[in-house]
């Protein structure tokens, strides 16, 4: 970390503020430029030390060198780690797709959907119990019963869970049927579930905030990581931006990233990252190319009639079973592997 | 709210969506353009239904007409809401000011700075007893104790207190001690917090997210307001930019739009907005000409011996006090009561 | 387009509206909802006339249903522009990929590079002979001395050339050495520019504005088309989000969007989409599988010793070849052609 | 200037990279902190030196101390830039006033909306005759004609004129009929333009780019200024973000940002900031509380009738008349000077 002041501070005071500095067991060195003056702090990096540091008066800036981030970092941890539940294994060379509903409706719709994916090659079945909805007048989800379904529809078609959770009170539960736990976009900072994920060690699926950098991310990813739980995979889902044609703008760039700064697996979501179904299939193939170790993809049956708030994303059966035959292609391009059905729906 | 759909669509598909729709208990009438038709849909506009449609196949475009939220919005309630807490009203002619630490620390710190708040003309103690932290190794706040302290330093100084709650299972707690309950930024989408403040009728502080729309920002006060309580404040406290030179852009002119769409009063963050104690001066006057109905500042007292991670934005005491006789001014030529007690410190 | 009042408006203001927007030769029709009223507008929705409804008293807002631009849209020209040029075809089903330095240096480095790129399977050779430059004290190119070097050293290798053309006045010599005329980020409104572009038939690379929506690079490009000429490409190079750990945050869900609303071919600038050189070559592939129809990569041979200014971006002519040699396996899958040498270098 | 290398770099390489930086005149020395090395350089920090740097193989990142503008810097020039002309001081204690329609349509329109500007209490016409639109088939301005208008209504009433220029060409006869340019948001960066009115002595409202950075903007501004214009006022006029409701976010925080790092005159222009009628008002009073030199603000005399996109931000007269009156209470209060002729029309 290195602190910066203006030239025009006095001997004394520059003094001073180093000695406050190194009353904190990290050494400072002073370094004079032609208009500022760099005082280079070496030993640690936590965010607290910065801001005190920052908050000193005659300091202009404090500029992080190191990583504020340990246990999520490649730095410490220089070989990917691979997330193994049952004959899946996350973040090794297996391409990972997990298909499934927004929402849970009923015992019927999970398990034709289930059928579904898992006869196009998909692993993972997700689908929410509970969902978080930005209006108090809207759908909720079924709740724990609808846990109960698609644990159900998961295990008679072979599949892998994943569910949303979304407060302290319900990760219990929802290990006890899933899986495999995600953290939505809004929750990424909610410091008291990612908390409680550390203290199990049922996989974690982290979703990137939507206004989130990657610094930001991974400090998400430690707090799991440093409570004890190292099952944690790390989801881009898009983020915010001016352009409102996509629902988000999918940041791809965070794939490579993230995979360099962190040797946790990384996922797309290109359903929510888009927000348009005819847009799915072609971010799902760059999603794979830019390295994803897996893909998370909104597949219902019938939204005409239905009209359960499915989604706009959304893939129909044939389109996801299709597009899992191109992956198929894809992924052994990438020295990944990943084996279809050989029959596409439709 | 109205659909498009391309007109290439034919007309029994164009029926079947119109059938559709019908079914949800609203109306919708065709209306064919150039290259576009458009379905007009009267009755009600709930996210659900919009999401539903939206879904639908060869629906290109879902576009609201109306709000999605109600009793939030000044078309559902002409009149300004005036909460009125002691003897401080707030969102009617007054200005009111909270100052105070980012975090209680101790007992003598909260005293003396509630003294200081108070003789600067101040009407609300802030403080943090808890602290969400970005990264799992900062410093957390100091509990139930905090809240203690920032309870018996408002009342022995007159002043009203604020505090920020971060979980449903604190509200309680936060309730008992202080006059004002905050919800932070990370926490604008937090459904569950927001319905468990919906439940009491203590006043609460909604602090907009970071990156949410002003549409969002009154769909999170809907929440609190729809579970019963009718106290809810705006806080505009910075938005995330592609600008990094200030912490956070704060969005002034959310202080108009937000008093044009609702009645609820409107608090401007300019600390944390600009994350810069020499930009909180301006930007605390600014706000008050853009017809804030109060303000949230930190201060504190020795940043250098603390070492407490107060912000670099927080001001000094002087500055604080100087600050609040130039607000007084503004106040009048704005139209609104504010006193302080004229004699600036320092 | 639509017009949305307030309920609360009067019959007769009402009319007095629809007879304004009538004058224009369009027909309104009135459609009472719940609590807001909208005025279908039929016939044309040229950006004045969506302006001077916006800005007629007691009229909330203007929505525009159909698109703004003509000619560039895929309703109004179904089938892909294939630009042909020598024994390249651009938007058809090869895969294109540009290469080269930053900036021309001198006649031997464009050579040497040029060799490099043809050796790898590049079609196109890039370099930049003037340079836009953010600071008035940076370098700013060769000058016309530099496009006579690079136009000699495609020639000799048997590659295209395309080059940035800044201003109207050098539109012409920069056509009579490049084979492509590029037009920069922050040109992309410099409409003088664009008209000038319109008038010759030289192929145009039109780069997104960093901070353009698709609508609005849908309609610079336009401004061209409506000069006359039809040989326009689009190119997405990063746009502006809150993220800083790339320079810029590459959109590659522009690909698939543009491809859908426009025929125009889109090719993807990874280099200066990510900024970071170790970025490129998994963003260079994504592109590809989210359906590009080409990539311009910088490239350069001994940044060390050269020091002028190259760009932390510029892949080493190893990395170039090697990516190259990747590139072929995901066109094959993609349903594309391009060649390599089959000897990647290093 | 620092630039950052990894812990693992190899002793030699170091010493290579060192030797590199040494060959550019300036000096570099070397702080092993625990997983960083930071290289500091001591000379100088232009814009090229930066880029070369970072360029380098095993550089991660460079990051600069001093700024990379001077002759805009409050460091170099500490004292504020007054611009006289005529009897009006910009950047003074004076508040400056400019306004006047969107474009300029005919002589009648101009004489009038010149009579009440000055009635009002303005010192400044503005008037465009030449339009920037973002689609070809737009109005794009009455030309020569309409600065001859205009030159004429300020001659007439007393009052100054400001003008866009858009290209280097008009710069010459622009400047022989307007008292000040304007450049637009759209051409901050457009470098001919910006060197062409370096040439010159007629003071420049440089408006910031709709997605620049502080540092971005004022190194636009050290264009002109490097060229021998010392006459340049900086424009505020709102930023892109992902707030729709409004066309841009004015970023007020500019204003004290802007005036300290710099020693230019600041003007904000809400009208353009915020794209709607109803909020110029809050947000002209707020620019002003904010520390702003002058507003610029759109007015128009017959929205309905004229029909000619004068743009849905501008303030009818008697809205304008009466900001001018609250603006002078409001500059009384901020110690600036500003008199308005004491009876608001309507």
């Amino acid at each position: 970390m290195i602190a910066i002041t203006s030239n025009t501070i006095s001997d004394e005071r520059l003094q001073e503020i180093v000695n406050h500095i190194e009353k904190q067991g990290v050494q400072a060195h002073i370094s004079k430029g032609t208009d500022r003056t760099v005082i280079g702090i070496i030993g640690k990096a936590d965010p607290q030390l910065v801001e005190q540091i920052r908050a000193m008066k005659d300091v202009e800036n404090v500029i992080k060198i190191s990583k504020s981030y340990k246990l999520a970092s490649r730095d410490f941890h220089p070989s990917d780690t691979v997330i193994k539940i049952k004959d899946v294994e996350i973040g090794g060379d297996q391409l990972v797709v997990m298909g499934g509903p927004c929402a849970v409706e009923n015992a019927q719709q999970i398990d034709e959907i289930a059928k579904l994916v898992k006869a196009a090659g998909g692993q993972v079945l997700r689908g929410g119990a509970f969902k978080p909805r930005t209006g108090p007048y809207s759908f909720q989800g079924v709740g724990v019963e609808g846990l109960e379904m698609m644990a159900e529809a998961g295990e008679k078609h072979g599949l892998l869970t994943i569910t949303e959770v979304m407060t302290p009170e319900y990760v219990d539960v929802c290990a006890k049927y899933a899986d495999i736990l995600q953290v939505g976009t809004r929750n990424m900072q909610n410091f008291d579930l990612l908390r409680k994920l550390g203290e199990i060690d049922t996989p974690v699926l982290l979703k990137r905030g939507f206004s989130s950098t990657y610094d930001e991310f991974l400090n998400a990813a430690e707090y799991i990581l440093a409570g004890g739980n190292p099952n944690v995979m790390l989801c881009e889902r898009g983020i915010r931006t001016f352009e409102s044609y996509t629902r988000n703008t999918l940041d791809l760039t965070a794939i490579p990233v993230l995979k360099q700064l962190s040797h946790l697996p990384v996922i797309s979501d290109p359903s929510h990252g888009t927000g348009r179904r005819e847009l799915v299939e072609p971010m799902s193939k760059a999603s794979v190319a830019a390295g994803a170790d897996g893909l998370i993809i909104e597949m219902h049956t019938d939204p005409d009639n239905s009209m359960t708030g499915d989604g706009v994303q959304s893939l129909f059966p044939d389109q996801f079973a299709n597009l899992l035959v191109d992956l198929e292609k894809l992924a052994n391009v990438m020295g990944r592997k990943f084996d279809t059905v050989k029959q596409p729906v439709g």
